[in-house]
């Protein structure tokens, strides 16, 4: 069975809700950042990298939520969640993705993870400052330029949306007005009306 | 007929690399970050992000490396770049290039882009301090937990290959000591052995 290591607030809900959506038959694992459990040599066993979303598979431990996201659309083909056998298709979801990975959440990650890439305190609240602006103009690509609507793509839903929805749920504590995003906003209000999205939040707040 | 858009010296290098193994019939575009060409409106039309790689398709542009390497790996399937059938070998392969554009490249780039994340200059010094640190650290997993050798997946020449290759390219400017490294240095001396990548450095540098 497949067991999903997540901590609440992280990106890990993007494959919590993919996970429920697929219907899939899984375990899931709480951590608590706070209390520093991704940092642990139990979890650190589990993945090195000590961070989340990790999960364990019959064939090994896999990482990184635009892989695992992929994995889950293809394991649970029934459940239609990536264009897996058209090459252009699956590739414009892939590069949804790979922009919220490594743009959208890094920008995020200088709010309160800014001692990655420097060390002087001063450099670290410089970081937390730019946060609104860095984070905001990123958004403003994915309002204007991306977002197809009514789901990212369009009028099929996939593996993009719940990972845009995980990264919205971060836009106030990041300073972004949420009222000048009015087609994230109309995602996030759609997402909160599917069953398997409020299950994964349940499960998560619970 | 397919089009990539690159500059020299940059991760676009990966896909250029996955075009000639997968005996493409394409043409590459060269902008020069020099000349600010990524920020001219004629690119921006095309990639509105104002980054590359973009590659450009009968189908529409698409952006973002680790969408474009299985988009190459899946439109030439007799190259044989990538477990496309196999999920959770795909998964690995997904999870490498995601470790690589969301922390590896994302570690460097604060060496020469920390105006994306923080105005104050004394901010930006300080984050070009730490990325010998940061970037070594990054691919210290690489090389104690990651790479399995000779190739990233093993005996299985992947599209992560090229990828890492690409960002390996990059250590000696980043201050760290590749003789640390000495699975990835292996692994760069091997991937100068293909005629694939012979020819698209040479195309890159001519």
């Amino acid at each position: 069975m497949l067991k999903l290591f997540y901590a609440p607030n992280t990106c890990a809900l993007a494959s919590h809700i993919a996970l429920e959506e697929a219907g899939a038959n899984y375990e899931s694992v709480r951590l608590s950042f706070a209390d520093n459990d991704q940092r642990k040599p139990e979890y650190l066993a589990v993945n090195p990298k000590g961070r989340v979303p990790a999960l364990v598979t019959d064939r090994g431990i896999l990482t990184e939520t635009p892989a695992l996201l992929v994995f889950i659309a293809q394991t649970f083909p029934n459940a239609r969640l990536a264009p897996l056998d058209d090459a252009f298709a699956l590739a414009e979801v892939q590069a949804f993705n790979s922009y919220l990975c490594s743009t959208v959440h890094v920008a995020h990650a200088h709010r309160l993870r800014g001692y990655r890439w420097a060390d002087d305190p001063a450099a670290i609240a410089a970081m937390q400052k730019k946060v609104p602006q860095s984070v905001g103009e990123a958004f403003a690509v994915i309002e204007t330029k991306m977002l197809k609507g009514p789901w990212v793509m369009g009028e099929s839903y996939s593996i993009a949306d719940p990972y845009l929805f995980t990264v919205s749920q971060w836009l106030e504590g990041d300073g972004v007005d949420r009222l000048r995003l009015p087609k994230v906003e109309d995602h996030t209000r759609r997402m909160l009306e599917r069953p398997a999205v409020r299950r994964a939040l349940a499960a998560e707040l619970a």
